[in-house]
């Protein structure tokens, strides 16, 4: 908050908007209220104009996902595409780019993964399109065959648990359609992901088919990490698609105990290895020490060119701070760019952000991140108290125009959280539309072509509209 | 307007509505209120739980894509779409099902069209990817060929008039990026493309080419209906993808007068010939006689399979009137869908509904259009005035949990606006997300592929949210 515009405990209500409707005034008591001006108003015009016409975002994507391709964690491409972020920040006008160290997980595929069904009636074709998720083990080069259990909740494994032993278990847990935001459908469904491996294991089973996380009309497999407890055996856990999915599971039904699968997988993890956090600042005039971080992860999973995961974010923050620079704003306080290491198989570089920032003694007024895809904006999250945020409200007539007409509360994407729990920094993330984030997350068709150029860049306008806002009236 | 909710000349204002907050206030004197409740808020929630999960749009849509694809009028394709809508709204459980006969323009594109450059630098490819605008005449088997003049505008081709006789002028206007809302950005290029040919044979011209109005990072092609001014010759015009466009102006930049272009289309014109509205019914329990229409387009542009243009538009308007028979609502007005025959190039069906229905002395309350394409919805824009506006704004809390957020005041599409100048009836239509239109409009890629089951669908969860809206409370 800038103190100049704080009077006392409440500050007069003014907003002027060019061509706005007065329609969205807070509801609540206020304590502290952030004026707009026709200045923002032109002045956020003129970082739409550079975006939307000199933009870098998509051009920039277009290497990340072309010249360096998957990106996961301790992989050539990883390293790859941290001297592809050092050479973007540069471009894009930053004052200063740096490496930050931390060590990440390191898990590898090892080839192709495959799985194929036998019991089957004669001449159906047996193959499954499968990825072993993240962080599982493999099989064995042998790999591994039993007959397949169908389980479509926890509840039905628990009732079943002693025909588990020996078994490969099949979690058939839909994609909830009835969910119009699509991430708490992914909520729904994920713990069938993260833990459904070691929750079979506890009774016995020797491996695990996961019904993909999506929303698809396609049969791509969408991997994702699994997490392991460590009181039960590793088993191998593979993600189908939904087609194959749907087809198993008829089979399974058909003849309950007659389908065995077969699976292979040379998965495995390797010791933890160094990759860094690539950091971009354009530095404060005012409050050179206070600090606003945007961000998205540079890591991606490695059977896709990571482009709306999270390439999309990346672009779309470097573009925050080339846009900024371009139209010549000088920031008051430092706006930092980071491209976050090992978001999807740990979350390391976030935890170590927040950590060199607390040892260093930094103060965040906000942490921002773009890892829900570069789809058309709707709204932003952000960590603030009622009062905050309503005081905010106005600022939606700036960003309507844009695309973003919400200002909601919640929290920030796992790379910006722990800015909140180290640093106590607000934290919050772009909201794009979600109907389409699961046709492609963590699947072999998150690449370039299903980016839309327009829908990123008016992205990239609203975070740097955010940005700025923040940096003037603070939070 | 229900008359029972008329109570004098205002009505208390009273919002129920589960869960939303009370921030959509009308800020204008108000003559007229809505009320909305739980009951509609549970209302619509079972059409969305419906078009959700059993809805029959995308498949519709599959059908018709697939198994009918491109549907010029006159086309062989028009007329097994007209067999597919009665279909479709057989099985969603229409009252009564017509057709609609009207006469309609039969252009025929004759084969492949194609066009190449002389006059260029040794060894470079000279096709240029190419589609004869709809209605163009044809070059004759032995084509065109002539020195190409760049023009970036009407005033510029005022400018070199003189320089035009004998040549193939080309439009190369872009498609401007500032326009946010993309729609306004073809507003301000399709001139070219309407009016371009008739421009330039005023001056003498032989042929032209037209950049495409496009946002794409494609080079698809993206014809469309041009109008001939009958004063003048009918020259030929064709579209080029948007590389290409890039690529001649180099190439005529680097070399004025040196840049040839070969253009050759079999194009032309047959006798007009009978065509039909496919319409379906949900009888009005109450005023059976009194109409709410729901429509999209049935017609397409011949290279492609017509998926965002308009089959989206039709599948969700057939949506509506399953969602609101699966979940047994009994309309107290009479429901129609409308297919609508020939809205691409000559309107007729539009024109021939309203006529039909100002004869038949019929009344209607609302004529609703979808021809924006199947994207994620955003708005609705009604031709109210603005007090009428103003009182329904609490209908948004009950559509803003599927995307709609704005009720703004505006026209229909083209194939409901006649029922505005012929009935007096409001017209309305779907404003969904503009970002990827024109990625798509009158190319070869407006094909299924590019469409989103979920965007299509909560697009038909909002049409149908607010036809329901409109038959309880009146406009």
């Amino acid at each position: 908050m800038h103190p100049k515009l704080l009077k006392g405990n409440l500050l007069l209500f003014f907003l002027v908007v060019l061509g706005g409707p007065l329609a969205v005034v807070a509801q609540t008591p206020v304590t502290v209220q952030m004026v707009t001006t026709t200045e923002d108003s032109l002045l956020i015009r003129r970082l739409a104009d550079t975006i939307l016409t000199d933009g870098r975002a998509y051009e920039n994507l277009r290497l990340l996902t072309k010249t360096v391709g998957a990106r996961l964690s301790g992989s050539a491409g990883y390293y790859k595409a941290e001297k592809w972020g050092q050479r973007v920040l540069g471009e894009a006008s930053a004052d200063k780019i740096w490496m930050q160290e931390c060590m990440v997980p390191h898990w590898v595929r090892g080839g192709k993964d495959s799985a194929s069904c036998s019991g089957l009636p004669k001449d159906m074709i047996s193959g499954l399109d499968v990825l072993a998720l993240g962080n599982s083990q493999g099989t064995g080069s042998r790999g591994i065959k039993a007959p397949v259990v169908l389980i479509h909740s926890f509840d039905e494994l628990e009732q079943h648990k002693d025909e588990l032993r020996g078994k490969i278990v099949f979690y058939n847990y839909p994609f909830n359609p009835l969910f119009v935001e699509t991430f708490e459908a992914y909520g729904d469904a994920v713990r069938y992901r993260a833990m459904g491996a070691s929750r079979a294991a506890k009774y016995g089973a020797i491996g695990v088919l996961v019904r993909s996380m999506s929303s698809s009309v396609t049969n791509f497999p969408h991997t994702g990490a699994l997490l392991y407890n460590d009181s039960f055996p590793k088993i191998p856990a593979f993600a189908v698609g939904l087609h194959d999915a749907d087809w198993l599971s008829e089979q399974v039904e058909r003849d309950p105990g007659g389908i065995k699968v077969f699976m292979r997988s040379g998965a495995h993890m390797m010791p933890d290895t160094p990759a860094h956090n690539i950091i971009g600042e354009l530095k404060g005039t005012e409050f050179p020490d206070q600090y606003i971080t945007v961000g998205g992860h540079l890591d991606s999973w490695d059977p896709a060119e990571g482009a709306q995961d999270d390439g999309a974010g990346c672009v779309q923050s470097i573009e925050v701070l080339r846009a900024l620079k371009a139209i010549g704003y000088r920031p008051r306080h430092t706006i930092r760019v980071v491209l976050f290491a090992n978001e999807e198989n740990g979350g390391r570089g976030g935890r170590k952000y927040a950590e060199a920032a607390k040892d260093a003694g930094e103060k965040h007024l906000l942490g921002l991140e773009s890892d829900n895809g570069g789809f058309t904006p709707r709204a932003f999250t952000l960590s603030l108290p009622d009062e905050k945020l309503a005081a905010i409200q106005p600022w939606i007539q700036l960003l309507k125009p844009y695309g973003v007409y919400e200002l909601e509360r919640g929290g920030g994407g796992s790379d910006v959280n722990p800015m909140s729990r180290q640093l106590g920094a607000t934290v919050g993330e772009l909201r794009p539309d979600s109907q389409r984030y699961f046709e492609y997350h963590h699947a072999r068709n998150d690449v370039l072509e299903n980016v839309n150029k327009r829908e990123l860049e008016l992205g990239a306008v609203n975070m740097a509209a955010l940005i700025y806002l923040v940096d003037k009236y603070g939070l």
